[in-house]
């Protein structure tokens, strides 16, 4: 009980999965964006894989190859959630939510309010919206960075504060005395910076967990100095070497001792995005059904990313002696050194988009044993405390649960079973009510 | 069928009822306000008693006697109802939201979420927001009415024109062709005005009712100009007399008439709190348990309708000869005449107030034939399209639909059963989707 374990957690998208296409793969129904069933039947396989939460990235907008592709967040987060809250009792949730396109009174209300619903799983991925397409949804062009940032420290600890505004005994709801509430407990905040202000209190008690987890995710240093400050998850960007990845947690480490807090406050997430069947080349295989149609895009960027030109027309033919040979890893990606090491390995272009190598994270190919593998080297690598599944397609969450899960738990790499019932207790993050009264 | 029938609808609180101390009834857990299972079982409920919605209030901030009265309103409609939605097939529900503290993009995609996961079953109470309480949650000072209105109409203009912005025929969704959308159907919406502006599409597929029906409440030139463009539903104020209540509905049905649509198309619902016992005493007695705690208040409130001077030590002593004869109903209370004819019945200060007589609506007292008979009355007068229950207590819910609406049902005054799915076709209102384009 007492040896480390490696936490984990899947991405909650519009019903299909993080391919884009994955709405054409046909275990999929092309309906599954308004079938809310498809995400509860997801939160149930998260749960009984123990994974401490499901993340929602969130983008309020309509961006990318909208013809073509599915959307790739769910309907609205909150709503969603709300669901699969009430249809659940043990993996938490971590939302997206805009620090700048939201009063930081109805945010506070509806994440504590779904904490409370939840029993305490909720966390709040907060993010400053930077996505110029999201932010015409308000009538914006996209605010300076800087500008973003101090906002976000507004709002976050406007949130906090609110959130901890109905004391922790302040529900006393005697019937003899009549008396419901204990209001020198429930006060107001009266706080208010720049660029946003509230007066507070919010009518919400504690919940399991006292109040949501706040997350943060991105990095750059203004996401680091959020991070560091506020929150109890860092979901890290996509890199895809063990040395850059266990670098980047260290940054959030020392930035979360920068301002004052225990360093394993905070637990860095880092992605992958595995890629199974029994053996490699049948894992290969399934994948390649999936991608089939995305040759024309991505054969080309395959040959960016090994210095050669190729197009869709040759995606079927092995990489003949002399590309090999001219071949070389585009410094400017990291995803190319793993790339040429699997076109010297024979295989076609399609075949080798299959191995994952223009995925947005590590994406290790193979059987049960082959994942587990990656992950017990990653995390005995000291790279991240948990791994973040971003499933290709939703079958993938049960594919990974049923058959990698108990391989991990075997190897004691993994718990069997939930420890506590909050999000605080998966994560083994302090309690939090109100603001935190070591960062300023 | 083809005989006009009254519509029902009840009220979604914060757990326990309207009556400010129902926390305290025997039948409510004092804990009630953050048990969604509580709602789940009115939202039952309801539904079983065919209800074309329910209706929730919402007040963002903390008013009134908190140290001794539960919130008025749910954690937070959107997360309440979501759950609702979920948990039952037929029933409809209005959430309130605020036109001055939302974005228009994220109260659009919220209730459009909504609308798609209830399968067509719901609607928006716009409201402005013009309690201190409230706007200082937001930082801000109440906002001229003139004002509040003008952006309340960009609100709800750019809201339902981001509604209609993913054409109802958009979503191709072609495994073969891999067309998932066709773009010609979905198109920015470009709208701003003085105050709120969206470049939308907000990339959520029709409902099955198309998109959620707008609801207004409170009257008055301003709201009666907002109900009038775009509403389906008017929820009338605190009106007694059947004279003033037809008045209201009239004064709506001009409003919707003068802004180009058919006076039908928009359903006026007007409040009553029914008292249930199986005579009129037991109703009395039943109450009085209920409101035992609030006689140091409210006899004094009672003294003033009558022009008495009374207090709360008189509370069960009949009112003498002198006191009758001097009492005079108060003109500037449209409630004191009835409280004054429930005096001259001999009646006790306490057991007149136990008759509702400063409920915020009407208040039929006795057994369900005479709550019933009320509503006859009501509707044959003309004075509402439908009725807007607010049970003092929850469980006055399950009483009604159990006892009263057989009786409505047998008498041929309300239907037996839902005749189609959506709320519009609860209400019997048309379809819409996008903005109205008889209304400019
Ligand atoms: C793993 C990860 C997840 C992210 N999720 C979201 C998201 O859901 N919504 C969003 O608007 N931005 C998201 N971002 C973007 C970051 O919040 C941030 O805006 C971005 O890294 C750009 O940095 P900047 O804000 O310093 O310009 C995500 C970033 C990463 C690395
Ligand atoms: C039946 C009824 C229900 C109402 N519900 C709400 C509500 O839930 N939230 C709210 O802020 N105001 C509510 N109101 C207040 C009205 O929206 C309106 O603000 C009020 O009548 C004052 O009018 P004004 O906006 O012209 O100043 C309600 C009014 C009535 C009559």
């Amino acid at each position: 009980m007492s040896q480390k374990m490696m936490l984990l957690s899947a991405t909650l998208s519009s019903g299909y999965g993080v391919q884009g296409q994955a709405w054409r793969a046909p275990e999929n129904d092309t309906r599954n964006l308004t079938d809310v069933e498809v995400q509860v039947k997801l939160a149930q396989t998260a749960e009984r894989g123990k994974f401490a939460f499901l993340f929602a990235p969130d983008f309020p907008g309509a961006r990318g190859d909208m013809e073509n592709q599915a959307p790739a967040s769910t309907l609205d987060p909150i709503v969603t959630l709300s669901v699969l809250a009430h249809e659940t009792t043990r993996v938490g949730f971590i939302a997206t939510g805009s620090t700048t396109y939201n009063e930081p009174y109805n945010l506070a209300r509806q994440f504590k309010a779904l904490d409370v619903l939840s029993r305490g799983r909720m966390g709040w991925n907060a993010v400053t919206t930077s996505d110029p397409i999201a932010v015409a949804n308000y009538g914006e062009q996209v605010r300076p960075r800087a500008e973003r940032y101090e906002r976000a420290h507004e709002m976050i600890t406007i949130v906090q504060a609110l959130w901890g505004s109905w004391g922790e005994d302040a529900w006393v709801g005697d019937v003899d005395t009549g008396q419901f509430l204990d209001m020198d407990q429930i006060q107001p905040i009266n706080l208010g910076g720049k660029h946003i202000a509230s007066r507070g209190p919010l009518v919400i008690p504690p919940s399991e967990q006292g109040q949501p987890v706040v997350a943060s995710a991105g990095g750059g240093e203004y996401g680091l100095g959020l991070a560091g400050r506020y929150a109890s998850v860092a979901v890290g960007s996509s890199t895809y070497d063990f040395a850059t990845t266990r670098q980047e947690r260290e940054m959030y480490r020392s930035a979360a001792h920068q301002a004052g807090r225990d360093a394993d406050e905070l637990k860095y997430f880092t992605g992958f995005m595995p890629i199974m069947g029994s053996t490699v080349e049948e894992a290969i295989r399934r994948r390649m059904q999936m991608d089939e149609h995305l040759a024309p895009q991505r054969v080309p960027m395959l040959g960016q990313m090994l210095g050669l030109s190729l197009d869709a027309s040759r995606a079927d033919q092995p990489l003949s002696g002399p590309q090999l040979e001219s071949a070389r890893a585009n410094p400017a990606d990291p995803r190319s050194s793993r790339a040429l090491e699997i076109a010297y390995q024979g295989w076609t272009p399609r075949e080798i988009l299959a191995h994952g190598v223009i995925d947005y994270a590590p994406s290790p190919v193979g059987p049960p044993e082959a994942i587990a593998d990656y992950l017990q080297d990653a995390f005995e690598a000291g790279i991240a405390d948990g791994f973040w599944l971003q499933q290709a397609t939703y079958a993938i969450a049960d594919d990974f649960v049923d058959e990698v899960v108990p391989i991990l738990q075997k190897r004691g790499l993994y718990h069997r079973d939930y420890q506590g019932s909050t999000l605080r207790e998966h994560l083994g993050v302090p309690r939090q009510y109100g603001q935190d009264p070591r960062v300023s």
